[in-house]
């Protein structure tokens, strides 16, 4: 989706104000808005105080809830937000939300790197890697069967571009995969049709976004209507899962495993019990990082800046009331 | 390949003898052939005794050297051998090389399992997956970047049934795949591109089968020629590695990372360095052993059998002195 972002400011150079992530990690490839924007580093603690000077705020620190603390409301602000995530939900306030900023995202960036990492976890899991590595350290020779992939049942939940490639990739290797959104279309189901899709599927992935339709929506009930043998495999958004509920899943053998690369906070406590839960595997929020994002995602800043500066229209524009960029 | 076998036996009920795999574990589907043959079973001890008196041999036992000690040489012996395996390499003594029995292999049987499996590894090292499973162990929080595969090099040695299919995966996944046979033809490089082809592969997968011009092939010389960011996969035979060039090369950082299947002795002892070597993933022979395959492997048998009995042409039949069942 790509709409206009009402226009540039009319006279001087524009004000960009980076919310860096700690510690001090600022985006590289801004040196291309030489001349052409004036870039300020905020923090946590400075964010507040600047955001009223800035005409364009780049959230890079996307694991912050900074921004949605010290929107300003109806004060100055800036007119467009650029996040360098796929997900919204860290962003999103309510003044944010009914003001006329516009608001972007990294899709894209990511879509591919995630599906890999889901095919990853779903081969790994099917071939018992997790026990082979335990049996290497203990240095015992244990011969088990595993499972094939190829003729298996995926059930991909989100239909964005992020659970398209997933959906793609598994497919790929030979993986019956439904793809599940909010509203039914060419090659997707819709939310009436999740239930009975869980209940036949060898691999549940979430890849949903984090809004008020789907927090939460993986909780003792869906987990009880997924197989024993099933999988659950996370690369949404924490606050998707009731993560009691899945701990009390996995160790009542509702299912047969799971792996979680986001938590309902990060990072993940150490003394947290999802460390330690039976056949669940715990990755620290990584699905997407591959080498080489966060030049890509700087890259993808300073390219929609220069449309900015133009007048041009952005891509990637959120529907802040949904919480996510709607697409086809 | 397809040939004719000679003829099943005048007259009289055919006498299979089955070399069962310790634990006693004997075939299944085997009860097919009730009223169609005398079917005795036989251990590493007593195959000597009882092969004289076989029509035909199932070597059940894959991993046994047993028939190539047993083989009666001139003496009365089996005319048609089947292995339930891929590999023939432990089965072929040159008394069998030159008799006129004829040898079959379960080709067909281990492809897509194998072929997921090293997609399962190289997904796994590419993804870092080893690491997060010990720094979860260590309730540890470690956000890394990992690799892309799609757009890496493959490439995979050995052209057969296994090896394409390993091949059709990889190319699934992104990944440039060029495939290494003995001849070059169409879609297979020839064994003179090989050093060429090893030079520039992020991925090294090894899927030959073991024969005097493959032992031992993948040595100093050919570790050192490799990527210092390559990674190498043994799915064939343990042979086919210089196990102490290996090691050396892992330790030395000559390549990033490997992953072996087999092994030169099996199963590995409890003191072998590989356990332990810096960047190696040890598996137990596993990798094509998916839910379902004594099953296959029985029922492969039982339809060899019922086209043998009917004097009808037998499929996988090896070429014994090149050691594999030749195809295009």
């Amino acid at each position: 989706m790509s709409e206009s972002t009402g226009s540039p400011p009319g006279g001087g150079t524009p004000t960009v104000l980076v919310l860096d992530a700690p510690p001090p990690a600022p985006p590289p490839r801004l040196g291309a808005l030489t001349g052409r924007a004036r870039v300020l580093h905020a923090d946590a603690e400075s964010v507040a105080r600047l955001l009223p000077e800035a005409d364009v705020l780049l959230v890079w620190d996307f694991l912050s809830d900074a921004v949605r603390h010290a929107w300003p409301g109806e004060g100055a602000r800036p007119r467009w937000v650029h996040t360098a995530s796929a997900g919204v939900d860290r962003l999103l306030c309510p003044e944010l939300v009914a003001s006329d900023t516009v608001v972007t995202n990294a899709r894209g960036v990511f879509d591919q790197p995630i599906a890999e990492y889901v095919a990853a976890l779903v081969l790994a899991l099917a071939k018992d890697l997790p026990r082979t590595l335990d049996l290497q350290r203990e240095r015992v020779w244990r011969h088990r069967e595993s499972q094939r992939v190829a003729g298996t049942r995926a059930c991909v939940v989100g239909s964005g571009p992020i659970g398209r490639a997933i959906a793609r990739t598994l497919k790929a290797l030979g993986i019956a995969t439904a793809l599940v959104g909010r509203t039914p279309r060419t090659g997707v189901y819709g939310a009436d049709d999740l239930d009975r899709l869980l209940a036949r599927a060898d691999w549940v992935v979430c890849a949903a976004p984090l809004t008020d339709a789907t927090r939460g929506m993986f909780d003792e009930r869906r987990f009880g209507m997924m197989q024993p043998s099933a999988r659950f495999i996370n690369v949404g958004r924490g606050q998707l899962v009731v993560e009691d509920d899945l701990l009390a899943a996995l160790s009542k053998r509702w299912i047969a495993g799971a792996a979680l690369d986001v938590f309902e906070r990060e990072p993940l406590a150490p003394d947290s019990p999802l460390w330690t839960a039976p056949d669940l595997l715990v990755s620290p929020h990584m699905s997407g990082d591959t080498v080489g994002w966060r030049d890509q995602l700087g890259a993808q800043f300073v390219e929609l800046y220069g449309r900015w500066e133009a007048g041009r229209s952005l891509p990637n524009v959120v529907d802040k009331e949904r919480g996510y960029v709607p697409g086809h």
